[in-house]
């Protein structure tokens, strides 16, 4: 393998890359990144055996060839190589890089214990809009579970039913729920997708709110963002009914700006965030939210502006878990509604809104 | 107690302050933060019992008094008001912090167990330009040691003479010597200040450039800066004779680019990073430096341009010691002079300078 290249372009491509590589693994080939040279271009990939990253940039090659570098050597490297023009020559067991007067090498990993790349060749089932997808990803994959042992609640439920796909994750704890428009459907279908790879997936996301076409394929996604290609291991089983857990009807709604409460429950939460359940407490009347938090340092009491409709009630919570849902509302004004202090309390946009979050409150002695 | 004020006028005293206090302390009164109102002004006080900061702001001050607040809850709470006027009460058991129509209470700490606060009155002892005195901390503190054991290395040698300050940081492997001019000196004398201090002195300086008086008094030192005044307890005991450590002829010096030294240097290290001596060689000859790292996965070798006057040389070095040295060179040429292969290395501006490292070789086997 031989070719030239700008220390940019690759220092670039590596970074996009070397996210997949695997740092804490038993196999330590996952630690690598793939360098495939051929015909006129220069393929970076990498995995760890959940997600596979792939990205194309422009080289000028001398000779065809493939070879694994040791992964966070090789970035760590290049990265410091914008400036400089590079030549990377291999005979498949040492990488020579070139740059002026310099020269450095370095063991290859083993091309035979490489896993193969997954790449799908199916068309696109759907394509969504670059910011409607980073929406989606940002509203639903903090709800998700990080527990190993329900695999399916590590994942984010991804149903596509005609122009639309609902997004939901939840943790036993709290909901998440969006729906966004698609384009370009092809046929229902009810997939879970690992909540990691979604956040890796947003990162990715340029933004010129451009059309992302998603193939779903063999237990596979896959997204391709100009040269990257981005593909994920979808997770098997049956995803709880969510449906059943979100109530139908409420004893009281209130509408606050979601802002300034955003900002009363993160005082609040200040005093109890070493505690375990961190609690604090709503007491939710017309024309007021009061905030409260208490332990033995002190009391906060914070008041929100609010319009009630329906029952007064006191109702406590996780403040993380209310705080994680009003910073990712990105809408003025929120309605909380609530069925009783033993019962979720489900936040919605005040006006129309695409997503619905569902916090379990805590039961207070 | 009772005060109005401005949020982000707190806060910003606030942050100042707090990073005196002590977060993990065997005695928790140090976690606080001292709040005098008197006068028309409030006060902010904090110490670990080594430095002690007081920063005063305007305030609109009711009832004068004296409380010790809980630090980091305060500190984290009022960081969350910069948009509001804020009503702070106290009758010395708790404190009372209002804003529009929230309330917060904390309990307050024993104000009899509160350290006095140290504040020198003493005229000060000379003054220095502030780009000068950050440009001296930058040099020497990061060649200061950590160890316990030899607490005089834990500081910085100030030697005050004629016109003149020379600071001094060594820690057995490396050593900073900077010379900076000072005004309105009082007398020739010799201190140690802590190298923490001095970086935490670095913090409050501002981009102004202004004159910053340095009082010396019953062995500490104060810089009053704006509204803030900062002290520092200084080292007891013995400095090392240093000047014998410093070679006074040399068989080789070379003259090269400071930025690309550096660069290659940081790229040399990143192969031996994780080893214990992180060893690079440096090869000097007329024209170049080579500069070698190399462990069982590759071998980078960078050249740099040089001049060279004397003889040829190969010495090995800490690639970190080395690059900690020419990151703060702020040079554009800088001069390598070189007694022999187990000689320290002594760096130092090609032009005329102020600042001189020196770096210890390891002896190769």
């Amino acid at each position: 393998m031989k070719l030239i290249l700008d220390g940019l372009d690759l220092a670039d491509a590596v970074a996009t890359v070397s996210r997949a590589t695997s740092a804490r693994t038993i196999n330590p080939i996952l630690e690598g990144i793939k360098l495939t040279a051929k015909g006129g271009e220069l393929t970076l990939s990498a995995t760890d055996l959940e997600v596979y990253t792939k990205k194309t940039i422009r080289a000028d090659i001398k000779q065809d060839g493939e070879v694994i570098v040791p992964g966070r050597l090789f970035a760590d490297y290049v990265k410091k190589l914008e400036k400089s023009q590079i030549t990377i020559t291999s005979d498949g067991a040492t990488v020579v890089i070139n740059h002026g007067d310099n020269v450095c090498n370095f063991q290859c990993l083993m091309i035979e214990e490489y896993p193969d790349i997954v790449t799908l060749k199916a068309k696109p089932h759907f394509s969504i809009k670059s910011e409607a997808l980073k929406d989606l990803i940002a509203k639903t994959t903090f709800s998700a579970s990080a527990d190993d042992a329900r695999p399916v609640l590590k994942g984010v439920l991804c149903e596509i039913e005609g122009e639309k796909i609902t997004a939901v994750a939840l943790d036993g704890f709290r909901l998440s729920r969006v729906t966004k428009t698609i384009a370009n459907h092809k046929e229902d279908l009810k997939v879970i997708i690992p909540a990691r790879s979604l956040d890796e997936v947003r990162k990715l996301l340029a933004d010129d709110n451009g059309e992302i076409n998603i193939v779903i394929e063999n237990k596979f996604f896959q997204i391709n963002i100009g040269n990257t290609t981005f593909a994920s291991r979808l997770i098997d089983g049956e995803y709880i009914n969510y449906k059943q857990i979100i109530p139908a009807s409420f004893m009281a709604d209130v509408v606050t700006e979601c802002a300034g409460f955003e900002e009363a429950v993160s005082r609040a939460g200040l005093l109890v965030r070493s505690d375990r359940i961190n609690l604090v407490t709503l007491k939710v009347a017309d024309k007021t939210i009061l905030i409260t938090s208490t332990n033995e340092i002190g009391k906060i009491n914070e008041r929100v502006p609010a319009s009630l409709t329906g029952k007064d009630m006191t109702i406590s919570f996780n403040a993380k878990y209310l705080f994680d849902v009003l910073r990712n509302t990105s809408t003025d004004f929120i309605k909380l509604s609530f069925s009783g202090e033993l019962s979720p309390c489900v936040i919605t946009s005040a006006k129309e809104g695409d997503f619905l979050f569902l916090v379990l409150p805590i039961r207070m002695n």
